[in-house]
């Protein structure tokens, strides 16, 4: 083994000069006619150290804001709503890319020539909340600040939550519609359960309608009476 | 005190039958004209309870899956691409919200009446590729199995990766860039540096060229002398 071991030289670590092979021969490394060599090498794993330390962050996907500063600076809108008075300007191919309602209208149907419709049955509050949802694929700040809470039972019906549920069942809009009945399934109450059970029926709503029967199964059948306290006087 | 109770009822806990005046007020019950009653009062918060056990879950936006099957059915699409022979058809309001060289091309430019182009520079794989994430925000699946390995460094300019690379430079469309800048990080080596740093040049991919300078400065300056082991027999 000896005899093709000419030098050694291992940089830093280790014996740091060369020995000479006659030195080495007749040195006390020698055991039995061997020479015991260890050697500790160690890798650098340079394409892990990457991509743990140097990672490249990919940002969100912005798609909703691309299309949605097509809505604003209505840049090729083809295609205007009338509501109620206030006017909106828009595009056939996205209205028709998230709405089947809208697709059929536009593709298959009467108004594919049409450049202005108009709607007389949706507040243009909601109809500017539907179309920025089309566009950007988010609830606009009007529909998030009012979402939560409710004044009065009463008027949930007349909420722009609830309105724009009414909307997005309409025109078949199924992810807008199950956020406005998340936030409408945060305001089931005693209370309320019954007008929201109500719209829920009323607009095809069946995740909201199927929580609002579970509640009233949960706490109105069991609860109610039995919390009842009698006190008369 | 006394002289205003007449009857006290509770359920399940406590004192199950009504007590009778007459009999109440000559009990132990009164002492010092005074009788004391201990009430426990539990509150069923049901709205809590709701949005807890009962929450509506919003699935993952599906607007890239929306104009992803606007692609694939080629309904409204008002442009063709022929790239190298290949045909593609495609809307100019898509492509313009996702690339503003799209955008000053069909909104501003002289290809407004256009309605085929013919692209010289790009392979239809790759376009293929583009065309996937402006309508889809997602890359493709050829793109995502090939991204990540490489078979010699030599071709890493040949890949799709780095292909990609360029053609969303080209088109300024930056989140691409930034995914394939992801994707090329990754294979960031001692021996692939060099090239990819070209590429991130090339390519105006600032972040792919700043991991690659700290690579260099971290890896190559320190480590390669050092870690040679010479060996002569």
């Amino acid at each position: 083994m000896i005899s093709l071991l000419y030098l050694v030289r291992i940089r830093f670590r280790g014996y740091k000069r060369f020995f000479r092979r006659a030195l080495l021969e007749t040195s006390d490394y020698i055991k039995d006619d061997c020479l015991k060599i260890n050697c500790t090498v160690g890798v650098v794993v340079s394409a892990i150290d990457c991509s743990r330390l140097h990672s490249i962050q990919v940002p969100e996907s912005n798609i909703g804001t691309h299309f949605g500063m097509l809505l604003e600076n209505m840049q090729g809108s083809d295609i205007t709503f009338d509501v109620a008075g206030e006017k909106f300007h828009a595009h056939k191919l996205v209205l028709a890319a998230r709405s089947p309602v809208f697709r059929s209208e536009f593709f298959d149907g009467m108004d594919e020539e049409k450049q202005e419709i108009v709607i007389t049955n949706l507040d243009p509050k909601v109809f500017k909340a539907l179309l920025h949802f089309i566009y950007r694929d988010t609830l606009s700040e009007d529909v998030e600040s009012v979402g939560s809470t409710f004044s009065s039972v009463s008027s949930i019906s007349e909420t722009l939550i609830a309105k724009l549920l009414a909307a997005a069942d309409g025109y078949g809009v199924e992810r807008l519609k199950l956020m406005c009945e998340s936030h409408l399934c945060k305001n089931i109450s005693v209370n309320s359960v019954a007008k929201i059970l109500s719209l829920a029926d009323q607009y095809h709503a069946s995740e909201l309608k199927a929580v609002c029967l579970r509640f009233a199964a949960e706490n109105l059948a069991g609860l109610l009476p039995s919390s009842t306290l009698y006190i008369f006087f």
